[in-house]
């Protein structure tokens, strides 16, 4: 049983996470919970969306965010582009990292997007190259790998296939999802033995698990023993489940970072700045977040003794 | 990579559950939740604790709830015992299993039971034979074996001497404790692995994990891994952490249960009844309770609907 040596942490809070809070926030409040989260050594943060305004109103200014983050070395911003003007955008903005999105089945796929996956494919087929001919990195989403919340079961083979066509359109990495967070650690082996024999090297291979169940930190382990190295993570588990209201969302970045700094594998992140970055998201979000690791830190903080008497 | 086929899961909600919730519940209550939970088809519970009554008041009445419970086959009721005035209530309470407990660091068994270690090995040394006489089953739990809240760093090979020890004077079973919840994979995996190669058979240890840092289940399958088949869980994850207010502690039940189901390996255990009897810990607690499968259940029976566009 080898682990790897290091980890990729990919932040998704500012995009992810804040698309799925009621919590509208100005860009200042934005900017300044990227640039906490930035200085807590992440070297990814996917900062917002270029998608129609009207489609995600919490994110309808990622223009003006991008336009004032500082630029560090080693750390890539990246944005989601759902079409070329999107793409413009995100170019405009600054950005050198778009992501497209597309789900691995169809009836999510329609929802999400309008398209049929077909549709998805062929429009992606234009963005894709123009992206990459102007030399940035280009993430693709493939969501509802381990089920759809509206066809239940979906074939990884499928799944397998888009990612090959996405490869071979110029997508530089494909970040699989547990969409709806129902995925389980032999499943997600599973998932990720058929894309290694199909020709998806574990670099190119990223995992956004949901902890809607509790599960995304054992399917990384699972993901991270056949070589996996980058996971999608948002802080304080912000963004909850759009298609449970009240349950966790995405996993949250200081239980994997927290997770991983034990089992001594590198992830270059300070753990007491991500509780700080996580505070000032739980002050922006609203509400107490659903992320366990930052709940911890939070209440070690605050006065209490703890019962003395026969625990175990 | 072998899974266990089927897993048996210890229950611990009325008893490590309700000694650390603020609410006191009448006898009628607690036969009511422990009704339930044995509903669900599992087959190992605790149902409270016979330490002195101003210890723990919440669980003073054990011995009145143990008397009012429907015998069950293949269902096994189980109680902790300190000292032998305890293990006399038990069996007159018609339990035929308890469980003693201690620490495998110093400060922790101090302060949880006023014993150095070397005194908790020698009471238990005529206590458990005397239970053995009886023909009960004989449980240990020891405590803090991934991390002390007051000494930090355990050695297990410490705990592995006391496992041996309590091997030794007849305990059947002994359930390691990560307490404070701060295990990792990886260190669970070193720790069984040393008490595999001490000569502790997996059949004989449980893990007791807590998810206070959400890596309970990520904790559980590296047990598995290695042959472990019991684990505690606690209905909702009722209990809390008695070290950091606000934050979880005991592994929920549903959210092994649904993993474990999801995996193929049988429990024995109906979910949806998990659910129900969830919702009653959740009534009778007071407090939304922090198991993230039972959250997502009751979630998704509560309208709202999904998010349409642009998530991944």
């Amino acid at each position: 049983m080898a682990y790897p040596a290091s980890v990729t942490l990919y932040e998704v809070g500012p995009r992810d996470g804040l698309q799925n809070e009621t919590a509208r926030l100005p860009v200042e409040a934005k900017v300044r919970l990227i640039q906490a989260l930035s200085a807590c050594g992440l070297s990814r943060i996917e900062i917002g969306s270029f998608v129609r305004p009207d489609w995600i109103p919490q994110l309808a200014d990622t223009d003006q965010v991008a336009q004032r983050l500082q630029k560090r070395a080693g750390l890539r911003y990246s944005a989601l582009v759902p079409n070329r003007t999107g793409l413009d955008r995100a170019v405009a903005s600054g950005l050198r990292e778009v992501a497209v999105f597309m789900s691995s089945s169809e009836a999510h796929n329609q929802k999400n997007t309008n398209k049929s996956i077909a549709e998805s494919l062929e429009h992606f087929s234009a963005i894709v190259p123009a992206a990459k001919a102007q030399g940035l990195f280009v993430r693709a989403y493939l969501s509802t790998v381990w089920g759809c919340p509206y066809e239940g079961e979906v074939d990884p083979r499928r799944a397998l296939e888009i990612t090959q066509k996405l490869r071979a359109i110029g997508c530089d990495e494909i970040s699989l999802g547990d969409t709806i967070g129902v995925g389980n650690p032999l499943q997600t082996r599973r998932i990720v033995a058929l894309f290694l024999e199909g020709g998806i090297e574990a670099s190119r291979i990223a995992l956004h698990l949901h902890d809607t169940n509790g599960t995304a930190l054992a399917n990384c382990l699972a993901g991270m023993e056949l070589g996996i190295t980058t996971f999608d993570t948002s802080v304080g588990g912000m963004g909850g489940c759009p298609y449970a209201p009240g349950a966790a969302g995405n996993l949250a970045t200081e239980d994997l970072a927290s997770m991983l700094e034990g089992m001594g594998i590198e992830t270059g992140v300070d753990l007491e700045k991500l509780f700080a970055a996580g505070e000032l998201a739980e002050d922006l979000s609203g509400r107490k977040l659903p992320g366990r690791r930052l709940q911890a830190a939070l209440g070690r903080r605050k006065p209490g003794e703890a019962r003395k008497a026969a625990s175990t």
